[in-house]
């Protein structure tokens, strides 16, 4: 058995009740770090915590030789442990596909992902949102237009648009980072962004929450990674309200 | 202090471990019960499990009377229960910014949400979906279009829609019942919404997913609510080879 169990946002408890259960009883726990990353924490508390070995996993450790996986969940029970919610990646998709087509039985044990949390954080409606998008570090002769072109889309729809930043080994892109390449295309483009949502740490006990324009983004103080970013079309009252009050726009 | 909890998706053990800790040291426990609902349990083994009274909130309690959930929350420690993750729905903002005003610290504890649970369940990426809508039961000279012409403005741009289902006291609409509406919906159009996924019972032990077309979904047993259905636009590869593997899409 194979069972796919969703950490949460931010710390050790953040997991579900379900998901400590399927931990204890596991014979082989694996993590996937790669995708995600829980800041408040880290893969020797939780040996600590679960009293048992947890395995990290590297992107070709599940893309390429996911074998090793697959046989521990053949014989016994396997619980693989993502950020957030599972199956918000093909990754996870193709991983669980595998299992199946071995004949092994899957399950998945669901967590709180940040794509409902910024909803809470930002009081922005969830039913407001349109299609997502991710903002990458540039890399040489490689700078994409399209998390720009899908919030002019949004806007134009009166559509929010939650804007997911770079994670790389070691390397978590900020609510400034992302503001300064979002301003660089919309200068380039010549309309202008007027109102950002930037969140740090969600699921934490402290979170920073600040919406403003781009000027304040660029000197506001968000601490440590996470960070993310909401882009948000014309704010109904009560937006607005919860804004004022939970994320200092003036 | 007034702490927010999200519930997750089904059962008692869908809670975070975060959360458990701040209903054990909650001097009162209040149930928002009628944004969405629990299946897997009920207010009396929440109790049993808590050691602790749950108070059931109605509408009312919470949007024209909060006020002894706020006059508790000033002098002690307060819990504020919510299915799924809290703050998706305004009546939870709504109650945040009144506290605030009154200059009670607030907090959230997150939990698993169906809107990305979904993603799970039905192997469609998160950052495919456009705008989600919901589907209400009509009433006399009332029967909404809004969730067609959502549907079909997301098909138009190549992106999957959660089509959420009216959550009445004791009526939970079905994946058959919306499917209904949408096809009286789509006839009267002359376009044809050629794919459906339906689930059932996310979070659960045995959620039922099913794709297929409307006469597909309207002869398939999804067993007893809460209900969901996706439009998904066009498939990319793994999205289908997932859907032929867990939904029985032929």
């Amino acid at each position: 058995m194979l069972t796919f169990v969703g950490l949460g946002l931010y710390d050790l408890d953040d997991i579900s009740v379900k998901g400590m259960h399927a931990i204890e009883k596991a014979d082989h726990v694996f993590l996937e770090a790669y995708t995600s990353r829980l800041m408040g924490t880290d893969p020797a508390a939780m040996e600590e915590r679960y009293k048992k070995p947890v395995q990290i996993l590297k992107r070709e450790d599940v893309e390429q030789h996911p074998e090793p996986i697959l046989a521990a969940a053949k014989v016994g029970d396997v619980v693989f442990l993502t950020g957030g919610d599972p199956m918000v990646s093909t990754t996870h998709s193709d991983i669980r596909i595998r299992a199946a087509e071995q004949g092994i039985s899957t399950r998945i044990i669901h967590g709180a992902s940040i794509a409902s949390a910024v909803s809470g954080l930002s009081g922005l409606q969830n039913y407001r949102f349109g299609k997502s998008c991710s903002v990458p570090y540039p890399a040489k002769n490689w700078f994409p237009r399209t998390p720009f072109e899908t919030i002019q889309a949004n806007l134009a729809a009166d559509l929010h648009t939650i804007v997911f930043l770079d994670i790389q080994e070691n390397r978590y892109m900020s609510v400034r980072e992302a503001v300064e390449i979002l301003e660089k295309l919309s200068s380039e483009e010549g309309v202008s962004i007027s109102l950002y949502v930037g969140m740090a740490r969600a699921g934490s006990p402290e979170p920073v929450v600040i919406a403003g324009d781009a000027a304040k983004m660029l000197n506001a103080e968000f601490g440590p990674p996470l960070h993310i970013l909401v882009v948000p079309a014309t704010l109904h009252p009560v937006e607005e309200e919860y804004l004022r009050i939970f994320a200092d726009l003036k």
